[in-house]
């Protein structure tokens, strides 16, 4: 029997880290998961982590062979293997990842933020296998993004290219508020929190009826406001609006700034739709310099399976096999 | 004697053809002009302008070999060897320039816009010889810009990447208008008429006396403003401390797109140093990601002969010659 070459995709959140048994063509052949906060200290976590991966091997009945490690983090750096800063994970400052589990294998091991993760995933196994030059945008509690230029992800100088979410809506104080310390940000506006930061100004602006008015903020989530839209709520359609014209906006200084085929969205507000699709194309089209205009497709991630961000994370090591053969 | 290697840069504006042959290192052996605006017909305009170059060619008494033509023009598009609807030259439409050009020659012909001519002669002759990731600005009558990604310059999908003087300042209609036909360009607020602009608008809120307040729009230019900023004029101080804060504004933005190592200023606002470079860094710290602040460079372009036009557009035939051997 062939030996099947298969890349560990680990994509760590804080809650959960969950990794897999990826081949090429994007097939998973044993996951399972692990607790991320279970572990005050990164060196014990990356020790059970590795056990745990191995113990999961030995449950794939064909024989394989690994050929890396994928791993998508938040703020995930791939010129030095780190993590640097991230929120939500029970570790601080910067981290060695690639270095701490490099004590483990001697087999390749990269790491990227998710949203970099999501692009080379596209590119390998999604919507984008014949596109050169594109964008994907990841839309979960906050805003991610991953830029690809002709052919190649896009990391800077300093690994860290690709943080639209922090781009700013407009200039001068009197924004919102930004988990990063600053204010104004898109993500505060395009993501999770910003749907609902968004109903609750419509909400205080408007006098409509909804049955959203009985939900504190804690309270609310994106797939309530997305099923009182389902159901024509006036107030959670217009939060709607919004947020895909927020997105639609900038989505058209994204163009300029790289001229992408296509900008793919992923992830949880994704799904949502025309309801984010189309206020988001609308909005996109109207603020494009006419060079652009009718040319840039804006459309849903092809990575919609419950594992695609595993997938994102093995794709980095197959990406780089490729370059080089 | 050994036979000296040169490029024919082309730089077309709406007034003048400014054209030079340079030498690998930057020198420039002849030059010469031809007026643009002089021309109705793109043929009878080109067949004019290669006729000059030989007749230029003639007059260099070292022996030579033309290995190209590298031509920098408004809305130039090199993956076409198009200009497309440019504003501001004599000839509507979409113009096949290098297959134009190529009636008169075997050898190759680029084309693309001056923005980024400017960022390829950068990495070939000026401050980013030995970087990978950077950015530069050409601030004229308008703001054009060219990103340099992994020591490629970036042309996205449609050839047309690097538009940021169409990006917006801020989201709706009250803003203030672009002769792209929409609001709010980054353009209409950094740029020699972005200054004057700006001018007015402090003129108009403030009572504060200046020298510039016997000028009408049509009289003033950035360095009549330049002068009198530099004399201490209050308005004029205001003026370039607003356009610098914008730019620095949107700067932040283009660092979380392609985390570039640095950022250059070309042309004519650039030489107002300090004026422009001081409040540009001040709030481009201000409003980068934390992940960012510190590390990215705000530099003057080295490009600063009166040919810098000329050195950026031979730079693309030396920048593809260099990645082919």
């Amino acid at each position: 029997m062939a030996v099947k070459q298969v890349v560990v995709g680990i994509d760590i959140g804080g809650t959960n880290t969950v990794f897999g048994f990826v081949e090429r063509q994007g097939n998973i052949l044993a996951e399972d998961c692990l607790k991320t906060f279970h572990y005050d200290e990164i060196e014990v976590y990356v020790a059970a982590l590795y056990e745990k991966i191995m113990v999961t091997r030995q449950k794939i009945k064909d024989s394989i062979e690994i050929i890396g490690f994928g791993i998508g983090a938040p703020m995930g750096n791939i010129n030095k293997g780190t993590i640097e800063y991230p929120s939500g994970l029970p570790w601080k400052g910067i981290l060695p990842l690639a270095d701490i589990f490099k004590r483990h294998t001697n087999l390749p091991v990269m790491v990227t933020n998710d949203a970099n993760a999501a692009a080379v995933g596209e590119m390998i196994y999604g919507g984008a296998k014949k596109m050169k030059n594109f964008v994907v945008i990841t839309l979960g509690t906050g805003l991610g993004s991953g830029f690809v230029v002709d052919g190649k992800l896009v990391y800077g100088h300093d690994g860290f290219a690709g943080e639209i979410g922090h781009t700013a809506i407009r200039p001068g104080p009197s924004n919102r508020d930004c988990g990063c310390g600053r204010k104004g940000c898109l993500e505060t506006y395009v993501s999770a929190t910003g749907l609902k930061r968004s109903l609750l100004k419509v909400m205080a602006d408007s006098i409509q009826p909804s049955e959203l008015r009985k939900y504190s903020f804690e309270e609310l989530d994106a797939k309530i406001i997305h099923d009182a839209a389902l159901r024509g709520d006036p107030i959670a359609l217009r939060a709607f609006q919004h947020t895909g014209r927020m997105l639609g906006f900038k989505l058209a200084d994204v163009v300029a700034h790289t001229n992408p085929e296509a900008i793919f969205l992923f992830g949880g507000l994704a799904l949502a739709k025309d309801l984010i699709f189309e206020p988001a194309k609308e909005y996109m089209e109207e603020n494009l310099l006419s060079i652009y205009k009718g040319k840039v497709k804006l459309l849903p991630s092809e990575l919609t399976t419950q594992n695609a961000a595993v997938l994102g994370a093995s794709s980095l090591i197959w990406s780089v096999k490729e370059a080089e053969s």
